[in-house]
C-alpha cells in the first residue's frame, strides 16, 4: 500500500531507480532526503507556486518526443509559469507515475527534467514516484519575486505585447496528428519550449502592468488578462508573429506556446528587449480606453473585427 | 493540446466543473486565479514544502472509499509531511487527473479535499485539472516552521516514541483484498487518517530530536530514521501499540498510518502529551548508545531479536 514519497534512500526497487536518478541530477539534488524540502525566501521577497502536469496521451504522445525531451518539456511547462509572473525559480518538485513500459526510459527522463531545472538555475526539490498505467509527470515549482506580474493590473491604452513568434506547437501537433513529420523549427518550438524568465524580469523592470504565459493559445490568454484586470482588450491578429508555415490565425490560437503576453507602456524599447533577450519583442494590440462593459477579448483582421472559435478544453460540453 | 492550469475561470466545460469545485470551497480557495500562487512566510520561519501522489488501483481502489474519503485521504496523507517536520500547513495545491468514469464523483472528490484542508487550517492555492485514464491527485502541501523536525538529529539514548495505535489500515485493506468487510474501526483507520499536526508541534516543543510520519511501515521508517541521523535503534516489538485484531508484527509492518516516530529524551511525560493531544503516546524502543558501525533497526519480541519481512515497494525487483 505504501508510496515513495520525498526521494528518501532506502532498499528494493523502488529505492533503487530513485538512487539511480538522484546520482544522475548530482548536486542538482543534492538537499533531498526529508519529509519536505525546507525553502528560505530572501528578506523582502515573495514566493510563488505553481503546478503543472502532463499526461501522456493527452498532453504528447510518446512516439513525438524522446524520453529527454519529454521530461524537459513538462519541467520547462511548468517553470514557465514563475515566468509569467516574473520571478526566479529555485526548486523544483517532480511527482512522476511511472508505468512499467516506461521503466526503461525513466533515467532519460530524469535527464531532461534536470537539464530543464539546471537550465533555469533552480535545484530538485523533492519528489515521488507511483506505479499507474498511463506516464504522468507534475511539476511543482517554487521561485520568489519582489513584486509579483500578475494577471491583473493592465491598465487603459497601455500596449499588449507578445515575446517570440508564435504557432510553432501547434503546427507540430497537426503534422502528428495527421501522420507527417513536422518541419524541423516546428518540432524545436513544441520539444524544446523555453521559460521566459529573463525576459519576463526585464519587461517587469520596464513597466509592464499585467501578464501571462501563452499556454492556452495568445486569444484565449488574452481573454484571462480582460477577466483579471476588468479591461477591454484589442488584438490586431495582422501583428502577431508567427513561425513560418502558419496563419496568423493558427498563431493566434495554438497553445502551449510558453511564449508571454504581457500589457506594458506603448512606449516600451523592443529593441532594446531584442538586445537583452535574444528575442522578438512585437505589438499586437492594446488595452482600449476604459469603457462601462464587460471584459472582452476584440480580434481585428486587415482592420475588420473577427469572430475566431474558441482553443482546445480537456473537457468538453456534452 | 493546452491544458488547464492554476484553476483560471473562464469558458468551457473544463472551466465550469472547476468554477463548480470554486464555488463549493469558497472562501477556502479565495486567492486562486494566477499563474502561480504567492505567499509569504512569517518573518523567522522557514517554508517547508512536500509532494505526495494518490494513484487509483495502486494507493486505492474505488470500491473501498467514498470519493470524499478519497480526496481527503489523499489530502492528509499530504499534510501529514508536514506534520512531521512539525510545520503548520498554510497552503494546498491540487494536480488532479480526472477519467470520464469519476466526472459524476468530481464534486465529492472536491468536498474531501476541501475537508481535510480547512481541517488544518490550510488554504487552496492552485491547481491543474487534466485528462486521463486513472485517476490521479497529487497534492503539494506548503507550510511554515521555525525549526523543522528532520529525519536526522536523533541523539545516542533518545527513546523512540509512537503516536496514537497502529495496524489499522493495513487491517483494512488486508480485509478488502481478501473480499471482507473491514471492522469498521480498521476503515476508519484507512479512510479517515489524520494529519498529526498539533502532536508534532507538542512533541517539537518538547525536546523530539528527529521524526517523520508513518507512511511506509514503522520498521521501514524506523530505517529512514536510522540511516537520515547515522544511529542505530532498537524496537521492542512487544511495546508497538495496535488496533484491536492485528499482531504487532503485522502493526510494526503496515503502511499509511500517519502516526509519528519520533526520537525524544526517554523522560517525556506521555500524559501530558495524551491529555494536550488526546491521543496515546507510546514509547517503543531508544536510540543505541554510540557504537561505530552501520546505521541499523534492531528489533525485538520477547527479548529475542527478530527479523521482519520488508514492506511494500512499488518497484519490486524482478
Amino acid at each position: 500500500m505504501t508510496h515513495l514519497r520525498h526521494l528518501p534512500l532506502g532498499y528494493g526497487g523502488e529505492f533503487d531507480i530513485i538512487s539511480a536518478a538522484l546520482e544522475r541530477w548530482g548536486s542538482l539534488a543534492s538537499g533531498i532526503g526529508d519529509d519536505c524540502a525546507v525553502l528560505d525566501v530572501p528578506a523582502g521577497e515573495r514566493l510563488v507556486l505553481s503546478v503543472d502536469t502532463a499526461v501522456e496521451g493527452v498532453h504528447f504522445r510518446r512516439s513525438w518526443l524522446s524520453p529527454e525531451e519529454l521530461g524537459y518539456r513538462a519541467t520547462v511547462a511548468a517553470l514557465s509559469d514563475l515566468a509569467a509572473m516574473a520571478a526566479t525559480p529555485t526548486g523544483v518538485a517532480i511527482a512522476m507515475t511511472l508505468p512499467e513500459a516506461w521503466r526503461v526510459d525513466f533515467l532519460r527522463i530524469c535527464d531532461g527534467i534536470g537539464e530543464a531545472v539546471r537550465t533555469a538555475g533552480a535545484q530538485i526539490i523533492g519528489g515521488d514516484l507511483s506505479r499507474g498505467v498511463e506516464l504522468s509527470l507534475t511539476l511543482t515549482v517554487v521561485g520568489h519575486v519582489r513584486t509579483p506580474l500578475s494577471r491583473h493590473g493592465a491598465r487603459p491604452c497601455d500596449a499588449l505585447w507578445v515575446t517570440g513568434r508564435l504557432g510553432g506547437p501547434s503546427l507540430a501537433v497537426r503534422a502528428w496528428e495527421r501522420g507527417e513529420v513536422p518541419t524541423p523549427a516546428a518540432r524545436e518550438r513544441f520539444v524544446r519550449p523555453a521559460a521566459r524568465i529573463a525576459a519576463a524580469r526585464w519587461l517587469a523592470d520596464h513597466g509592464a502592468t499585467a501578464g501571462l504565459d501563452i499556454s492556452d493559445g495568445l486569444i484565449s490568454d488574452a481573454g484571462h488578462l480582460a477577466a483579471a484586470g476588468s479591461v477591454q482588450l484589442v488584438v490586431n491578429l495582422d501583428k502577431v508573429p508567427t513561425v513560418a508555415g502558419v496563419t496568423v490565425e493558427e498563431a493566434a490560437q495554438g497553445g502551449e506556446e510558453y511564449e508571454l503576453l504581457v500589457a506594458a507602456p506603448a512606449a516600451l524599447d523592443a529593441r532594446a528587449f531584442e538586445a537583452a533577450c535574444g528575442l522578438p519583442l512585437t505589438c499586437v494590440g492594446a488595452v482600449a480606453p476604459t469603457i462601462p462593459g464587460e471584459p472582452t477579448v476584440e480580434t481585428l483582421r486587415h482592420g475588420v473585427r473577427v469572430t475566431l472559435p474558441r482553443g482546445h478544453d480537456h473537457f468538453p460540453d456534452r
